[in-house]
């Protein structure tokens, strides 16, 4: 019986999906220039026609990757700004969700690597470092805004907004790229001297 | 009237000091594989034929460039070790001295961008990235150490010291990052947040 179509949809977003996961590991890995779409198709185990189906190239494989990384990224930050809860409790669940996601997310510290270096780097698609000048802002004003907020509610300390969504930021990518250098060794800080940074009562 | 021994070495150390910038500069912005020895040689206003009197390869001045970051920041943790003040002056000079830096040396984020691609990707000189993994614990133990004695003296937080070093390191590599990135926009965050992270009274 051939597939439904709902079936061949499945089928294609599992092997976009397959595609991606493997090539995240082996850009970060190797280096987007060293990697061949070849060494894709071996990660993965599908054919090279069949990865070519997908991505016409390894640059729109490294540009997607980039797009889905800062549109989940945003999406998540704009979410938490909805949210109908004090910004205490935003700012808690920002840190937990940022430095959790470290250890729940076994790629996540490939994407902060390709994100730094594409971020730094003219090696790296000149599209992918227009959508990160373009959307790297938005969790950076969506964390001032709370933190803003957090001040005028009395829970937040009183250094300016803007540092202390720098802090945060910064804090988390180190750490991401802590833990892609130590991996195993890796141990995720207590996030209480970590939301000590941000909170009067952490 | 011909240069004198020491005015010949003082020349010597001059040229290799401007090659060391100049590639140092050409490897954070376009990356070691994008960059020639023609390329050093338009940056530093030297003959190409001169640049490699200095050094055989590229990769040699990159192996340079690691090897002496990593030199200079383990004497400093060495130095600030032994001075014979409270542990809790160690913390603020540590602190003090690894954010301002940032500020103070145009060239470390820059050298911190270089350490990180180094120390995660194999697209770097392999003799780089086995210096990196021999010499970066020298620093996360001083640290670890100086933190463990503010436990014993009362003036430091009480959690585990080496999740303090982790703390302290990944922020400042971080913030690094997000000064090579935002450039003239970077502000750095005021001190004295952070070292409450560490400081019973900051």
């Amino acid at each position: 019986m051939p597939r439904s179509k709902t079936q061949n949809e499945k089928v294609k977003d599992e092997r976009r999906e397959k595609i991606l996961a493997g090539a995240l590991s082996l850009f970060a890995n190797k280096g987007l220039s060293a990697t061949r779409i070849s060494d894709i198709s071996v990660k993965t185990g599908m054919s090279q026609g069949l990865v070519y189906h997908y991505f016409p190239s390894k640059e729109d494989i490294f540009v997607k990757l980039i797009g889905d990384a800062l549109a989940k990224m945003n999406e998540a930050a704009l979410n938490l700004e909805k949210m109908e809860i004090p910004a205490e409790m935003k700012v808690r669940l920002a840190v937990k969700g940022l430095m959790e996601g470290l250890i729940h997310s076994p790629a996540a510290s490939d994407y902060y690597f390709l994100m730094t270096q594409t971020a730094l780097s003219e090696s790296f698609p000149a599209e992918a470092r227009e959508m990160i000048r373009k959307e790297n802002d938005v969790k950076y004003n969506v964390m001032t805004r709370i933190f803003s907020q957090g001040q005028v509610e009395g829970s937040v300390k009183q250094v300016p907004a803007e540092e202390l969504a720098t802090i945060l930021f910064s804090l988390v990518n180190g750490l991401a790229l802590n833990k892609a250098y130590y991996r195993e060794q890796f141990q995720l800080p207590d996030l209480k001297p970590v939301l000590g940074i941000f909170l009067v009562e952490p």
